[in-house]
């Protein structure tokens, strides 16, 4: 019989349909092989970028030149606008703002055939560190009350181009997806005094069935609920409420590339989607959130039953998600 | 510059990006034409569905025979099971129940070439009193809390047949989705005491850059702040809460096939989610909550942007949405 499940943290149901029970062959999702073509994010072609703003580039190489590492550049198309006023207004019974944000592109590196599963270590940890120091920047602005970092890796995972890259927004508002786990994990700590998330951990290292692994600082488990096959979550494994792993760049990852190699050994390199979650800037040191990583491997739809309910489908159970994570050879 | 925009009932943010400012022609999204072959849905392949519920057939005609002009069949491949207890337990921090529900198919037409958009008038109305008759129905079983109907049309939106059909979902739970729009409804009304769907009508039809099309009963319109390009919803135009349109099946079919006929027109046929929203089981009177259909163009990808924040990227206005749907030569 299929199960109903809540995430404690998000209050979602989803059903873990195991009868489905689909392995990992079942999914042919396979990202088509690299085009190649003409690429603006190739070393060589910085010219036809927005202008950095900022590169791990040799001393004294000049900006928007070849040589560099790792590139961030403006989005060209962006979502949001950096310049500009909220203001914020009412329409009648609605509510609007000024579209008012930071949209960026982080190059993590110049060579087009590489991934943050087949990039050298250290260039992952350099990524990581300019997710973190991007965000310290950007809440220089007062406008602006979160960053999401995230990454669409394959087009039906949403990357319209093929050269890996990662992308932050900043935003004038907390997103209602953090909102939701913060509210909700404030409620949790009000009436237990602990953090949920610490509890998640301490719970799931306890029987191991959905722990994918640790290292000294980090751990990536399969979550209970999982909205998608092989979802995965990577989170310190001390209370930590914000991004900020002054220290632990190089644990982070470790981790972060093990899982992805993971996936890509399972699910023969599917197109997924991760995002960090991490506090507001209003609230970055606290008692109940824990940031963390997820990552969503893009194996099933999103059709009329999940839009309309909130509730996904799940055919693969996250114990045995975890298991073919674990056992994967890599 | 784009617009931060928020749903008052959902409390929702999007972007609407009026920049990228794309028109419908942008969205190459046309559902590849059927391929036919052997289909089990079609007239004549009866005996190869699980065994009907309810059928609308001539007068002394057998189940499961030709000559049907819509069928209910339970779902093949269900994702929760008719059968079983809901068994509610804890698992440390985490809830679970069985999957206990009703997952059915209503078939709205025997010719496979058809669709809602283009079967016959009183198909689509004889489509509508199935769903709700099926919903008066499984009200009875005391596990259910909801019934959640929805149509996935086209290959991108989910639909795994190509056959017109339209599916429900019976739930022991109400859905996350259905209450946080409950719940913002009464919070709503308890400050206001107007319904707020009732609001949003009067606003949208006091200026009518939003409004496409009326009848006698009903209102389809554009929202303020919709998730999707060319998102629609059809609302009965006085307060109902819950889905029992008694005496006007006619006048929600006219409108519903106005409406794909618009989007089918505007958008040469793309793949598209619906569902009604409704009051649950246990409030099914109430002056808050109004219900109608939600009806979603597949039209763009849920990536990390979304996932992670709940908010989407429109890259189409409402406001122009409505006025190509209501200049739709149908």
């Amino acid at each position: 019989m299929p199960e109903l499940r809540k995430d404690p943290v998000m209050r979602r149901w989803v059903i873990i349909s195991a009868e489905r029970g689909k392995r990992p062959a079942d999914y042919s999702v396979c990202i088509p092989s690299k085009k190649g073509g003409f690429c603006a994010f190739c070393g060589g072609n910085e010219h036809t970028t927005p202008s950095e703003i900022i590169a791990f580039r040799p001393d004294g190489s000049k900006p928007n030149t070849p040589g560099w590492t790792l590139r961030i550049v403006p989005n060209k198309f962006p979502a949001l606008w950096i310049e500009g006023g909220l203001n914020k207004v009412g329409e009648g019974i609605y509510d609007k703002m000024g579209g008012i944000g930071a949209h960026e592109v982080i190059i993590e590196n110049p060579d087009h055939n590489l991934t943050l599963s087949t990039m050298p270590l250290k260039a992952v940890e350099d990524t990581l560190w300019a997710y973190h120091y991007r965000i310290s920047d950007l809440k220089k602005d007062p406008r602006f009350k979160y960053v999401l970092v995230f990454k669409n890796e394959g087009e039906a995972a949403g990357a319209s181009l093929e050269h890996t890259h990662s992308q932050l927004i900043s935003l004038p508002i907390v997103p209602m997806r953090v909102k939701e786990e913060l509210d909700n994990a404030q409620h949790y700590y009000n009436y237990k005094e602990r953090c949920i998330f610490c509890d998640i951990i301490y719970q799931e290292r306890g029987n191991a069935l959905r722990v994918i692994s640790e290292n000294e600082s980090f751990i990536s488990l399969a979550p209970f609920a999982p909205r998608s096959p092989f979802e995965t979550w990577i989170l310190p494994k001390t209370h930590e409420s914000n991004f900020a792993p002054d220290g632990k760049f190089s644990m982070l990852a470790e981790i972060l590339q093990r899982t992805l190699k993971q996936i890509d050994k399972v699910l023969n390199l599917p197109p997924y989607n991760f995002m960090i979650h991490t506090s507001p800037f209003n609230n970055e040191i606290n008692d109940y959130y824990h940031w963390h990583i997820e990552i969503l491997p893009k194996l099933t739809k999103v059709a009329g039953f999940e839009w309309g309910s909130g509730i996904y489908i799940n055919p693969t159970p996250p114990e045995e998600a975890a298991k073919f994570m674990r056992e994967a050879e890599i």
